[in-house]
């Protein structure tokens, strides 16, 4: 069982990219910090500072500009997370964001899926207005 | 069982809400088009042309600055969406989204909650987006 999400941006697939990888961009529409440049095979410390939350990941695979594959907290056996960038024949971008792993039988399934939709659909809802509008202040609103 | 959405918007009630209900300006973040002012007791038709969607809805209860309830499609007795603007001591406001209908027997159950949480999360940071930061066209790059 995996959750799909895919957002359309105005922006070239490189660009889409270095946003998320690119430690000095990424806390205008996601993380607060990100420990370093995403890159395969490394562990990067990942920080939310307004929900006081603090993370790892693992960077299974990165393929420049087309693909990037890591793990959520790899010590606990995390999700799986592939971000696709698909270039546009109008040079936007289709950014498709897959989640693996939920478990069928964990009574919270229901609810996991759906707080990870909510989680996806608004970073990147603010990645495309990070990118296409220059604001770096929408990636706080979401309250429990 | 119902879908609970909550965003922090650093606006007044007032003016959360009225971007609601004014037609002149919901397709700066939502519909495309408002057929008219909602208020209670009216059937409004709202269309959404970059996704080919048109429907009506019937406005059940309207406080303003306070509450808005309405139904989805009332012919087919659609689900009851109640949104609440609540007055933060720091003058944002807090909108809440509830949806409610969904049938836990119905095959397609899961993915209708699912695609109904992305929905509201995109309307809620478009609405922020738009309201905190002038930006009226982040309402369309959701895709299938």
């Amino acid at each position: 069982m995996h959750n799909l999400t895919k957002m359309r941006i105005e922006k070239q697939t490189s660009e889409v990219f270095e946003a998320i990888v690119d430690p000095t961009k990424i806390g205008s529409f996601w993380f607060s910090s990100s420990s370093e440049r995403w890159e395969q095979g490394k562990t990067i410390t990942l920080e939310y500072k307004e929900y006081n939350a603090i993370g790892t990941i693992a960077v299974l695979e990165i393929i420049d500009n087309q693909k990037i594959v890591y793990q959520w907290d790899p010590k606990e056996d995390g999700h799986i997370v592939t971000i696709t960038f698909i270039a546009q024949s109008d040079k936007s971008t289709v950014v498709e964001v897959s989640e693996e792993g939920f478990n069928k039988e964990d009574p919270d399934f229901i609810s996991q899926l759906i707080g990870n939709k909510e989680g996806w659909v608004f970073m990147l809802t603010c990645l495309k207005g990070y990118l296409e509008f220059g604001v770096n202040k929408l990636r706080t609103g979401l309250t429990e």
